[in-house]
């Protein structure tokens, strides 16, 4: 039988790692296979003399593109630039992709499937979304006889580490991400973790491949975990919460999703809630399994090579088979319910002046509140959690009492 | 292109599941393989003529074999007799059959995956194990890229349930035992389940499938949670961990494996501590991903449907596709080291007269021990935790102290 070729681009993090696990496991990923397999190039723009790879480095993409031994592609190169353009060549080519690069699945997912069925090849991306958990492939073949009724988790772990230590450790939003740059989890410009915009990548992914359409990210309301105090953490705890940055996409209706990515107040008898540090968890509810959840690294070199060099494995055995389902394009959101609209309960702190005597007006505004206590209170501070209701009802409750108060913090409940 | 017919061997509970599940999400589940497909038989030696199925209940196996049209076969009758029987006709024949049936795996997977692949179908068990849970899949496409260096789970729900209501609630075991059959989760016989022979067969598949060799279950030491009492429940509760049934599988050096189902003291920072009730939960160790946990239901109607026919799409979607990586049969148990050469660490309660005067001699035989405390402990008991040496080497020690003591109980640490 011929031998399996495979090519890897980009020699970061994750493509250093894929070629190390491939490398170290190569006798029996050939054994799983069933024939003998190799990588043949790496691509990377930069030299790497002294790896003992460095007789497979190329800096020419059409080598890869031209090789016709070549039946499958890594990119681990990241971006959408030249990730892209590349993924459309190889894919037209009828050579498989497999990648961890989520803000291409997430942005040009649904083309770049189309393109590799049209190929009869495979597009994968099974390490797009919680590194090295396996989420991709059970979503799309273990359950695929259920109705999936909501898939909602903890998809980014540097914000999961700054509230961990801001939960266990009382430290402050600041020092926190201060310590996961020093530990190499958080980058030097933190925006895409802090604000959600990762995480907002994975969800637009797990939703298009459970509801069969392509959400993309700009249709997704995303708040971040910057405006998290203390205060709120305090107040979390006491009524029985740990507050999470969570990715969620449910039906609503027969044929509507809510889909959002936000800090969440989530129950401490949610296992979500015991997820910690760098960890990623994943939880499913389906008509037929219930909830079933998926716990593991959701980032790093070789946790994240776990997942590329399965994909590659899949790739290699099945060639010449399509494997994995696809969604369709979507020319419109119009299937997503706006945000405001979703029903949902909030924690609500504000900053009011003689704050006791509102308690009776709000409960009654809202149809009863469950009011949150900390030890020294200021007599300026109330925090309660609102009944289940329309978010914009909510604001609007609020805006009545915005003339005497200030709204300090507002955080969706799980 | 052609329509996709399957039939569906037993009408019990995971049967008329998997029936309930397909036919409610049969337009999605069509969607997803790409053409029409059905029941078309489901066989049943009892009658059910409320059914709404009942037209198509029939009692013949042969009808189904010797149907061309016939694809795919749900075998979810169970036991080693009729199923196995029918599994080998069906696969000679060149359709593929999926199970819940774990007994049948676990006896006789290789066999059966190998006529599997000389017929070019598949022979698919997603729900053997877990229930609803992916764990197979996960293991056999995702993770392959691994060194897979421990599987362990808690994979029987009924002991889990009993053992939560001993740790939550301080019942006995008698009691819990006696709940969980009220509550429908034990059958009137509870020995499969109780014995650990049920995690057992689970581990089994787990390890062969990960291993690449058939791990038979009778060469696999097995001790159920019979002997537990809810004095043991209350030390390991102040020592800092919970008592669980694992199964557990992993490597020892390069080419050994242990294999063994038995009650272990999990500690409570490992999530295994907090699954409670019917759930399981499996955690796969690879040199690649590290750690990751999937967890669910791992019984019931439903969640065992789910997987059933998640295995039914895959196979209708990939006809003629040898999907299943397999394993090779095993004809001596060479490759396992015996459970009494595995090294762990144990806890000990024994009863000896005036048990304060033996701590120091304890310690000095094993070089050091935990001892654990509890309110009102009795002047003649002593509970402690070895460090992690031989088991053989634990009972040559407690030989010594055999004449002045009862061992009252053993378990392993996790």
């Amino acid at each position: 039988m011929a031998k399996g070729n495979v090519a890897v681009i980009g020699y970061g993090v994750v493509g250093s790692g894929t070629v190390e696990l491939f490398e170290k496991n190569l006798e029996s990923i050939n054994g799983k296979i069933g024939r003998e397999c190799d990588i043949k190039y790496i691509l990377d723009l930069r030299d790497f003399p002294d790896s003992p790879y460095a007789d497979r480095m190329i800096k020419d993409f059409d080598t890869i593109l031209n090789d016709p031994d070549i039946e499958v592609v890594a990119e681990v190169v990241g971006g959408k630039t030249f990730a892209y353009d590349y993924t459309k060549k190889l894919l037209s080519a009828g050579k498989s992709v497999v990648t961890s690069n989520k803000e291409l699945v997430a942005a040009k997912g649904a083309e770049l499937l189309k393109i590799a069925r049209e190929n009869n090849c495979n597009y994968l991306f099974e390490a797009s979304v919680g590194g090295g958990i396996p989420i991709i492939r059970p979503l799309n073949k273990c359950l695929a006889g259920n109705d999936i009724l909501q898939v909602c988790g903890i998809l980014n772990g540097t914000t999961n580490f700054i509230l961990t230590k801001m939960i266990r450790e009382g430290m402050s939003f600041d020092d926190a991400l201060a310590l996961a740059q020093k530990n190499g989890y958080a980058e030097a410009d933190p925006t895409a973790d802090v604000e959600g915009i990762d995480a907002q990548r994975k969800i637009c992914i797990l939703g298009s491949l459970v509801y069969g359409r392509h959400i993309y990210p700009e249709w997704v309301h995303h708040s971040g975990i910057t405006g998290i105090t203390t205060d709120d953490v305090e107040y979390a705890e006491n009524a029985g919460y740990s507050i999470k940055l969570i990715g969620s996409v449910n039906k609503i209706g027969d044929d509507k999703l809510g889909c959002m990515v936000c800090p969440r107040l989530v129950p401490k008898s949610n296992l979500l809630a015991s997820v910690d540090d760098v960890y990623n968890a994943i939880s499913v509810t389906g008509d037929g399994v219930g909830d079933v959840l998926f716990y593991g690294r959701g980032a790093g070199k070789l946790p994240t090579a776990s997942a590329v060099v399965g994909d590659m494995i899949d790739c290699l055995k099945h060639r010449h088979t399509v494997l994995a389902m696809s969604w369709e394009d979507s020319d419109s959101n119009d299937f997503l319910v706006p945000y405001k609209q979703i029903e949902t309960a909030m924690y609500v702190r504000v900053k009011i002046a003689d704050a006791e005597q509102y308690k009776a007006k709000l409960s009654d505004m809202f149809g009863g509140l469950i009011f949150i206590e900390r030890a020294n209170r200021s007599s300026d501070e109330l925090a309660f959690i609102t009944p289940v209701i329309k978010e914009a009802d909510i604001d609007e409750g609020l805006k009545k009492i915005a003339a005497a108060a200030e709204i300090a913090s507002k955080i969706r409940v799980l």
